[in-house]
């Protein structure tokens, strides 16, 4: 297998704090910013200077790691440390409520935490170590996925895409857009075709800015054109990413996602979804208990702050939806692409 | 029948020119343009400041009668000047591609200058009086659609719409938006839920206006969200406008109408087309044969003149869709609700 090298690092410890990069600029800037505080990672995960499901996890981790230092410099005792930075960890998980890697990863670090049996200075450390090992796993997991979804991209395929579920999603290298690059790198006469993803724009802002970086050709297309493009023929797979995944194969993914998966559905397009495993929780049994993040009415009002329709319009801006297990193809994991029936076939990866 | 009065007038001939509502300035400004020689009404339409399929008929008809005036002050033997309008109509035929109304109406003011036997100056009179008839007519044919519309409306429901098939984009009353307007006149608990309409935001930009501005309540969404509210029995009926419909039933509308329709259809929610018998064009058997207008990158790649996407990105921006026959409950025009098969009830019509 060809590795496709990605140029991107999207999120990185670096000595006592997390570097990212800055999501919100796209595609005016490609710079930097540099995490230092608990509180600080809170804000960067709630206000999306950092998402994708699998890097907010990475991002989640790294911030109960500030909290963690931050503690560290108030001379609690152990019990206290430990009292107050589980409290910190699981006000780092509510930060946003779709993306199930973040409640994972935090998870993570409460089992550290849990686990430890050294001093406060030792458990920070283990912390840091453990932080940075889930930021190397995710890229490796995304390469793992990448090279298992490149075996059902069809040659020359154009590969429909919403939203970003790429490099600039995850730590690196991407989840629906790993499968994107392992492709490439075997074939690279593969093209992708990039929703916009409305309200905020994702696959224009970044998806867009990530492939062409890495020279992988990419057209761009409003929402509202895919049906349009797969009439034509022109659409040969859809791969997306997902922020949660229900034990029944029912995947959360950025609005708009559902309405492409009917549209492939029709046009007999096979429609994936690629992500890790953290990204399943198998303690939900359907979609329908997946909650649904709620987003401002300025993110469909408003675009580069001006505004776009009457301001006394009524909005409603849920951020995900839930495309049933009935209209996914496979879910492209870092054990190999599942197949329905889900129920059967997640359990079983779950066993590995 | 309580009829609902619209405070809009799209397009209007006054004295010696044609008014109409600036439609590039929403939603900042609602302001009026004067145009005043046949050139600048070939421009108008196709920078679309006049929009929307039966308002750019009648602005095709008010152009050929500024053609006319110009012509006339030339001093033209009859048959030079009949000779020279002629070319000047079928060039105002070409300034959009999709629409059928703006054929249609260039063909009525065509017969007008055949079958006259008039002198040069009441040639032009003859043309200036079947501008303003069109122009009539044409809100009195809106006013006939919603009414027969209005009953295929549940009680307080919910009609999602696509880009803006309204007052805005005919004389007055609109089509889809007209059946929304005697709908609400019975039955003031109905509500509209608008699609943006990316790629020129229609929706937002224009239907949000001209609803708000009548009062009823209206709700923006991303044009990806349409799945995610029919899912939850959100919407009732599916109420979009056409460009051009082929004596089949497959309907021309704004890119993104297509999708919009297999959503309806994979949730079960009728699905109506709205449209005067001029956008049916009888002279082509499917949709196969219509010419779908291809637009600008810019369309796609900048909002508001600031870029939204990597600079380099390929963009492919089709202006419309069409929506198959299989997928319409029903097409409604001023002469009744065509229903399945369309080929027999389009055919129907045109004989009444």
């Amino acid at each position: 297998m060809v590795e496709f090298q990605s140029k991107i690092k999207t999120i990185e410890w670096v000595g006592t704090f997390s570097r990212m990069v800055d999501q919100t600029k796209f595609p005016y800037e490609f710079s930097f910013v540099d995490i230092k505080s608990g509180d600080d990672m809170f804000d960067a995960i709630r206000t999306m200077i950092v998402r994708g499901a699998p890097a907010i996890g990475v991002a989640g981790a790294h911030g109960i790691v500030l909290y963690a230092q931050e503690l560290q410099a108030k001379n609690l005792s152990r019990e206290d440390f430990v009292k107050a930075l589980l409290e910190k960890a699981d006000y780092m998980a509510t930060s946003r409520p779709t993306a199930v890697n973040l409640m994972w990863a935090v998870e993570k670090q409460k089992e550290v935490i849990k686990n430890s049996t050294s001093d406060i200075d030792g458990l920070v450390e283990e912390l840091r170590q453990n932080g940075v090992k889930l930021e190397k796993e995710d890229v490796e997991i995304n390469k793992k996925i990448g090279d298992y979804g490149a075996e059902v991209v069809p040659k020359g395929a154009t590969i429909l895409t919403h939203c970003n579920a790429g490099a600039l999603a995850t730590v690196g290298y991407g989840t629906a857009l790993g499968v994107v690059r392992s492709a490439y790198a075997k074939d690279n006469t593969v093209q992708v075709f990039a929703d916009e993803t409305r309200p905020r724009q994702q696959g224009a802002r970044i998806t867009t800015l990530e492939l062409t970086m890495d020279g992988i050709p990419t057209t761009l297309i409003t929402d509202g054109m895919c049906s349009y493009f797969m009439k034509k023929g022109m659409i040969d797979m859809v791969c997306v990413g997902a922020d949660r995944i229900a034990a029944n194969g029912d995947a959360a993914n950025k609005i708009g996602t559902y309405t492409v998966a009917i549209a492939a559905k029709y046009h007999n397009v096979p429609f994936y979804v690629a992500a890790p495993l953290s990204t399943i929780d198998t303690s939900i049994a359907s979609g329908d208990e997946i909650v649904i993040e709620e987003r401002s009415r300025e993110e469909v009002t408003h675009i580069n702050g001006k505004i776009i329709c009457a301001p006394e319009v009524n909005v409603i801006n849920p951020g995900f939806d839930v495309t049933p297990a009935e209209l996914i193809t496979g879910i492209i994991t870092e054990v190999g692409i599942l197949r329905p029936d889900y129920k059967k076939s997640i359990a079983e990866a779950f066993k590995k």
